[in-house]
């Protein structure tokens, strides 16, 4: 009986060229060799997707649609080839299954598609054979047998759901980084890498910024119990393990603090304070695809109330031009006023729950600073300030510091 | 009820680039609205083929293998996603079908995989949608499910079945040449283009070197009477058509000659003149994959016998180390010889069969030039002369006037 079973997810970067898919083959075969068996889920090679989209796109604006999946699967479909020849060029066994050789059924939701069942009886029979199994990823087929897409980042999700299908120990999740860290180590230096995260708080850091994975596999490894650990690909130490709450040992009161940047922030001024405004102001701008963040309405004066959202900048003077269009009577130019320099700061921890301290701190740490905050939202375990973008760094690292951050979780000041 | 069921198979140059592309949509498009049914099988775009087996060649040096299929086959899948989304773009409708969702069924022989069946029945459902199908050439599956290729040129097969298992009325394969010539023009430029030819003649032009259609292609096309157009995709003018002998009307001697360049000759002097001679030289050659083409053993002198071969140029230095290694005591070095300039012509014609002139005809002319003849091959319908490599243009054009193919049929001296 083997060992362990491992399922190993490397990304673009890691098998960009041919030199680099023989190093992922090398680790892959260490990782059999040490008695256990394997499946490695791949994506594409770094630009191929952006170059295979870009083919696309001459005939067809928009992604989500069958033939363009059809035509960006094949990246995926390369890389397990590759890897495959690179781990039998090593003396290893090796074989590739693509998504309708592992059945992965998704819905029909081309470019952004969500698995529904695995079949992991053809990966069962692989290892029996001493074999790796190499997979694609980011890549299904629905009911129909049509090839679909998971969106970007998909392959992380491909990663944890074979992880979860085959019950396997652990879904190692190969990186450029060293794992998950208390804030972006390129803007807080001291900044240190996490040792073990709940999968609450990493799906808020994730949410807020944190780029290492994809929200979607943390939704997967929470629902299947499937541990997950973020490591890097250039050497051997251990990284981040993303795991159920009561593993996470380190009961700290905040995991780590992160900001998106270019952000724009829309008010609309003395909207009617009646039911079904919030409706009719955001929804035509949900039917555009725009996505919204934060929303905050104050408190209702003489029947109306002032209204705010934020949104990536890129969608401001598109979203604009739908309100002035389609909920014109709501909001006239008078009473229509928008910002493009925002940055919206989050301090995630699963330990908030029980201690209220966590926002008082947060808005007097920026406030010694003589940062202004324009807007709040809080969820259970996260809280968020939209502030001016210029401050965005400083706001990082005072609030980093002010939360013992620096310091190893056993040393900081209790909540 | 549609007018008629037409197959048409573009190759990698018509579809290069996204312009080229549209093109192709647009001619698809112009046959659907003169009231077909169209199905579309493409190949990878001019050099992608060449580009994923530089990538598979830097791991592994083979090419039958499964995951070099796997590599490879993702260039017909680009192109079919691509032109089904021209198609769009051009306001028709179209679905694009990869092997696995057609069940091109196949043997298990990676990279040279020989179809055993087609479900047609996804296809007809999309004719039934008004949808134009785009079918991925060169790919196919076995029965277990593993990608498979058909081998370089596979893409004429893959048309070609699919019109077999459609009963489609046409399967026309557009080129870059105006259709299949009495010479290859560039050597000969009085050649005429052949209005009708049956796909015996055509099988054995070729056989030796008409490279306009893939081999296996013409035998398919036979075996199930599906007539074959070979065609410009430049210009709508008639080309020419591969149809059961009783209908080429062309009652021709003579169909069209042919030249194979780059060949090298072996000959091994003085073998004994028993049994099982000749399969213990040429079996480890063929276990080796080099194709042997002519083969000629002299008569019997004093119990022994030359016997000569030849091979393609590239392979002539493999197929020595192999002789000497595995049948050194039937061929020690005195009596091994090889030439590498030399040259197979050929005259093909099914008017042959009843005319025994021919052979005579050509050695007269080759003669009159004084052009030696150093083997000489024959079938049914075919006369090889093998040559000195750098008589071969002279011979083609000798050849090709001496039989009167500069005339129409009509007018040529009657056999």
């Amino acid at each position: 009986m083997p060992d362990k079973l491992i399922v190993q997810k490397y990304g673009g970067t890691s098998v960009a060229d041919i030199d680099r898919i023989r190093s992922v083959a090398r680790r892959c075969l260490e990782t059999q060799l040490a008695g256990n068996d394997v499946a490695v889920v791949v994506s594409a090679m770094a630009g191929e997707t952006n170059r295979l989209l870009a083919l696309t796109h001459e005939l067809h604006g928009e992604v989500n649609d069958r033939e363009v999946d059809v035509v960006v699967a094949t990246g995926e479909q390369v890389s397990v080839g590759l890897l495959a020849l690179a781990i039998r060029a090593l003396g290893g066994q090796a074989q590739s299954f693509l998504g309708h050789q592992v059945k992965i059924v998704t819905d029909d939701s081309h470019a952004r598609a969500r698995i529904r069942s695995i079949d992991p009886e053809p990966l069962r029979a692989c290892f029996r054979e001493g074999k790796i199994a190499v997979i694609a990823g980011f890549q299904g087929v629905d009911e129909a047998g049509n090839i679909t897409t998971l969106g970007r980042g998909g392959s992380d999700t491909t990663g944890v759901a074979i992880a979860a299908a085959l019950h396997a120990d652990v879904c190692e999740i190969y990186t450029d980084v060293d794992g998950v860290f208390t804030a972006d180590p390129r803007v807080v230096p001291e900044a240190r890498q996490i040792e073990r995260i709940s999968y609450e708080a990493m799906l808020e850091l994730a949410s807020v910024g944190a780029k290492v994975l994809q929200i979607r596999s943390v939704e997967m490894g929470m629902k299947y119990g499937v541990p997950i650990h973020v490591r890097s690909s250039f050497h051997h130490q251990s990284g981040t393990w993303v795991v159920p709450e009561e593993q996470a040992m380190e009961h700290v009161l905040v995991s780590g603090i992160a900001a998106v940047r270019d952000e724009s922030k829309i008010t609309v001024r003395a909207v009617p304070d009646i039911p079904g405004v919030a409706a009719k102001l955001l929804s035509p701008l949900a039917d555009a695809g725009i996505v919204i963040d934060i929303i905050v309405q104050n408190v209702s004066r003489d029947g109306s109330t002032d209204m705010s959202f934020t949104l990536p900048r890129q969608d401001r003077e598109r979203a604009i031009a739908i309100l002035r269009d389609q909920a014109g009577e709501l909001c006239p130019d008078d009473r229509l006023a928008w910002s493009d320099g925002v940055a919206k700061i989050s301090v995630v921890g699963v330990g908030m729950r029980s201690h209220a301290g966590v926002a008082r701190r947060m808005f007097q740490l920026l406030s010694d600073e003589g940062i202004n905050i324009l807007m709040i939202s809080t969820s259970e375990i996260k809280i968020s300030c939209v502030i001016l973008e210029k401050y965005a760094e400083l706001a990082l690292r005072v609030l980093h510091e002010g939360f013992d951050l620096h310091l190893p979780p056993e040393d900081r000041a209790s909540p």
